[in-house]
C-alpha cells in the first residue's frame, strides 16, 4: 500500500487529504521539493533540504517541523512504502486559514509527503537523445522559488506533449533561453564550453544543474553561466537538459532544428558519465 | 454551522477536504469565482458563471457539473448556510491524479464551494477613500484567467498590508498601470473621462469593472479603455478600485502622492451611486 505523510500522520495515500482552505489549494501559497532515492538513499538530500528552506524563507513561511525531524519523517516514509528506489515529493504550504489574501498569523504550515516510483527516462532516450520545443516564457518573475504556482509550467508541458516533444523550453521575449518547464537547459558551444543560464530570478537553481557544474569543473571541462539566445542554442553542436528525475538527458532537436548531427554529443556523454558516477558514489545505483 | 460543498457532498466546513494529489494543490491547476449575495440573491451571478466557464475553457478543464446543476448547488449551499448576505466562493480544479505535469485523461474536475460573511469595506472607507501602493507587476502573462495561481497576488497584498495600504497596484516595467492585486483600477482624467486598462491578457476582466463601464456609459459619462502610466494615474484628479467585494472604492492616495485634493471625487461619487443602485435593483441591498 502506498503511504503518504500528512501533517503528523502516516496514512493510506488513497485517504490522504488536506482541508479545502489550505492556502496551497486556494492561493498556490507553498513550495515543494522532489528528491530521487536509490537503495533507500537520498540523492543530494542535503542540497534539496537547503533549497526547501530557502524557498520557505523567500515566502516567509516557517519550517513545518525542525530540519532534523524532516529528515526522520523522510526516512520513515520511504521505509513504510517499502521502496528501494523512487521519488520523494515534499510539499509545504502556509497552512489552513479562512480565505484572505493577507498571510494569516499563528498558522502552522502544512507538510505533505508522498513517495512514488522512479520517473527515469528510458535507456533509449539517454542513448539517442530527445526532441524539445521552444515556447515563450510567460511565467512570473520569481522562478528561483520552487513554488507550487506551476500553472504555466504544466500548460507548456502539455503543449510539448501534444507536439510529441519531451520538454518545453522557455524563451524570454528577447530570445534568451531560460530553462525547461521542469528542467534546466545546457548547450555545449563549438569551443567545447558547457553553457547554461546564470542562477538568477529567471530560472530555478536546479540541484542537478549545480551538481553537474561542479562535477564538470572538477573534471577540467569549461563551464560558463551566461545568457544566450535560442538561435545560439539551436546552432550549438550539443545540448542537454537536467533535473532530479531525468539526470543528464541529451537534446538532439529543438523545434525543427537538429542539434549538431542529431546524435548525442561527446561532451554530453562525458557529463552523463560524471553524473552517473556521482549517483553511484552516493547511492550505489548504476545507470 | 458553516457548510461547504465538496464534490457532491454538503459537509461541515471544518471537515471539508480534498485529496493531496488534487492538481489544484500540487500545480495550482484550477480556477475560481467569488460572488457576492444579498438577501439570498447573487449579484451578477450570470456574468460570474460565464467567466467561470471561460476560465475553464482556457485551461481545457471540463465543467465539473452542468451549468444548471452548478446554479442549483449554489442556491442550496447558500440556503444551508443560513446566510442572507455574504460571499460565495467557487473553485474548480482539473481533479485528482498521481502527480505528473501532463494533463491526466478521464479525470473528473473537482468542485469546491464555500460561503463566508460579506467582506464589504467600512463605511468610512467608502466615504473617505483609501491609500494604495504601487509595485512592479511580476505575475505571469495570462492574468485574464481567474486561476488559483495567486502567489504573486498574495505577496503583493501582504506587502501592501505591511505598509498600511489597502491594496497593491501592479505596474508594468514600462510604467503602465495594470490593476490591483485583487481589484481593477480606474482613474478619472481632468477632462472627466473614466479611464481603465483594456480587458486584454494583462488584467482580469473584472465583473464589477465591466458592469461599471456599462452603467457609466448608459449614464452619459465618458469611458475610455486604454493604457496609461503610473505618472498619469498619480496626476489624475480622481481614482478608484473595483471588485466584487469592495464595489466602487475611492482611492485618495497612491504611494506618497495625494489624488486630487485627497478626497473622494465627484465623478467617483456618481459612479458609486450608479453601482449601488445596480446592487439595489438586483438584490434589494442598500449601500
Amino acid at each position: 500500500m502506498r503511504i503518504a505523510y500528512v501533517n503528523g500522520s502516516y496514512i493510506d495515500n488513497a485517504l490522504a487529504s488536506v482541508h479545502i482552505e489550505d492556502r496551497g489549494y486556494q492561493f498556490s501559497d507553498g513550495i515543494y521539493e522532489y528528491i530521487a532515492f536509490y537503495n533507500g538513499l537520498l540523492l543530494d538530500g542535503d542540497l534539496h533540504f537547503k533549497r526547501l528552506e530557502r524557498s520557505l524563507r523567500e515566502l516567509e513561511i516557517g519550517m513545518p517541523v525542525v530540519p532534523s525531524a524532516l529528515r526522520v519523517i523522510v526516512r520513515e516514509l520511504i521505509e513504510r512504502n517499502g521502496r528501494e528506489e523512487g521519488g520523494l515529493y515534499i510539499q509545504v504550504t502556509r497552512g489552513v486559514s479562512p480565505r484572505n489574501h493577507i498571510y494569516p498569523k499563528n498558522v502552522r504550515p502544512s507538510l505533505v509527503m508522498t513517495v512514488c516510483g522512479a520517473k527515469t527516462p528510458k535507456q533509449s532516450e539517454f542513448e539517442n537523445g530527445v526532441k524539445i520545443m521552444s515556447c515563450h516564457d510567460n511565467r512570473w518573475e520569481r522562478r528561483d522559488i520552487k513554488s507550487i504556482s506551476l500553472l504555466p509550467n504544466i500548460m507548456a508541458k502539455q503543449e510539448a506533449g501534444r507536439q510529441k516533444m519531451r520538454e518545453a523550453l522557455f524563451i524570454e521575449t528577447d530570445g534568451t533561453v531560460n530553462e525547461g518547464s521542469a528542467s534546466n537547459f545546457f548547450m555545449v558551444t563549438k569551443a567545447g564550453v558547457v553553457t547554461t543560464h546564470p542562477a538568477d530570478n529567471d530560472i530555478l537553481p536546479g540541484i542537478s544543474r549545480d551538481v553537474l557544474i561542479k562535477l564538470a569543473t572538477k573534471a577540467g571541462i569549461a563551464v560558463d553561466e551566461r545568457k544566450f539566445d535560442i538561435a545560439e542554442a539551436k546552432a550549438a553542436p550539443e545540448a542537454f537538459i537536467t533535473s532530479t528525475s531525468i539526470n543528464v538527458l541529451p537534446v538532439v532537436k529543438i523545434d525543427d532544428k537538429l542539434i549538431g548531427k542529431g546524435v548525442v554529443g561527446e561532451i554530453t556523454m562525458k557529463l552523463q558519465e560524471l553524473y552517473n558516477s556521482h549517483i553511484y558514489k552516493q547511492t550505489g545505483k548504476k545507470f
